[in-house]
């Protein structure tokens, strides 16, 4: 019988060890979210991490716009860069076209950047230096380690390259002491690739793509992807895997809340991180 | 018969090339080489650079200090960046240990950056932007397509993982469509990701670590070690390779051309860089 790897309980006794490191902080943590326009997916995910953070008692503070311009948006992040009383600040990703998104990414303080996007963020990860890791990448990382799964000289197969999840989830594994192979739309024979791993983690976004003719019965399966299907949520992983491989991430309850708890544990990392420069 | 890769050839033709566009330019293109203390192996590698700079009427600066404070050589890199008459500037590694190498770097104006490794230029390969990428990873693919060695769809083992060499290589042949598996000293059973490669670059510095073993009769071999035994230089792959595998770069005159053709082909980047930013 496959182990289903739970994000929910994983998230829930984090969140416990967070909450009690956040109480012994005498100045009260605070994140900044920032949106822009009428994004409906946006709204629930904002909504979610408000929630996340009240409950870990972060104040949050919700900044929305209907419209601005990237020079007005800039001049607001400086503030809130400059502001003492802002712990860490997050951009609602997608922005309209109309604002330069790495303009505005970039001008977020490295040592607030919530989700790790900005370009020294970036570089220090890549470097295998301190900073902040992007949510997804850390949660997987977070939720690999909670669920006592080696990483250290296993061989890695990551699909899909994205900024967001897939290239920093590879750099993160390597600093890590994983084997990494990155895969993606232009890899020939995916399979090859599935079945050499130990552990497999998707994140495209296409149902089915990973069955069990692809994987081993040893391996572990890391399911990032979000898809819906006659109104059901379902992963990246076809069901069938879930009998041959040794330990799977539902969808939902695996990933997903592990995202949403980094933005939290991300939001400590930015005090500590701002206390250190002091 | 193996064939050979030569970095002579390539980089011979490549600079014909270079040395006509920049010919077609009005002002002259200047580098500036900076390096502290007395490392003997950087002595001969900026000789090296200086001569070849010259060779295409890239006029080269040379600011050698015995001593200096990591302040005074950020003060220095500052006017540099304001320079106009300065097109590329180039901080010779390693510097000594009093001296703050990533404050260093990360004055330099990454317009001017001929080595691709400010915070910058890192992020801009990690997000396939248009940037400086390190020497000897784009002399790699320059020679790799100059060869006619299709990269696409690919797959590609490195072996090594440091930021010189290794991780910016990972980057531009992901950036390139290549499936990368990125190996180093905690990968176990090497010889599964060499065996599957149709590309394997080894950039480790262990004689003999590619053996006949390891390939496979269609493999393609960048050896970018650079050894010395007995007072020959060797690099990675041991010579019965050699007749086994499809193609393989010699050691030397393989990479080694090509990294200080690509301080050249950079300064050509960086000039253009900064007449786009104008």
């Amino acid at each position: 019988m496959t182990n289903l790897i739970s994000g929910i309980k994983c998230r829930d006794e984090l969140k416990k060890n967070l909450s009690k490191r956040i109480k012994k902080i005498k100045e009260k943590l605070t994140l900044t979210v920032i949106s822009v326009g009428d994004d409906e997916a946006s709204k629930i995910y904002i909504k979610n991490k408000i929630k996340e953070c009240q409950s870990v008692n972060i104040e949050c503070n919700h900044l929305h716009f209907e419209n601005i311009t990237t020079n007005k948006l800039v001049k607001i992040i400086k503030k809130l860069n400059k502001d003492s009383s802002v712990t860490s600040i997050l951009v609602q990703l997608p922005l309209p076209k109309n604002i330069d998104e790495n303009i505005i990414i970039n001008t977020i303080d490295y040592k607030k950047d919530v989700d790790g996007l900005t370009d020294i963020n970036i570089a220090k990860l890549y470097s295998n230096k301190k900073g902040i890791i992007p949510c997804t990448a850390k949660g997987i990382i977070d939720l690999l380690e909670f669920s006592k799964i080696n990483i250290e000289e296993k061989n890695v197969t990551i699909i899909g390259r994205s900024n967001l999840v897939g290239k920093p989830l590879a750099v993160s594994l390597l600093n890590k002491n994983a084997t990494v192979t990155l895969c993606h739309s232009k890899t020939k024979n995916l399979k090859i690739h599935t079945k050499s791993a130990d552990i497999i983690i998707v994140a495209v976004g296409k149902p089915g793509l990973i069955n069990q003719k692809m994987v081993s019965k040893d391996t572990i399966i890391i399911d990032v992807g979000i898809n819906r299907i006659n109104g059901k949520i379902c992963g990246d992983a076809d069901k069938s895997v879930y009998k041959k491989c040794k330990a799977v991430t539902p969808v939902p309850g695996g990933v997903g809340p592990m995202t949403v708890y980094e933005v939290l544990s991300n939001t400590l990392e930015c005090y500590k991180l701002q206390k250190d420069k002091k």
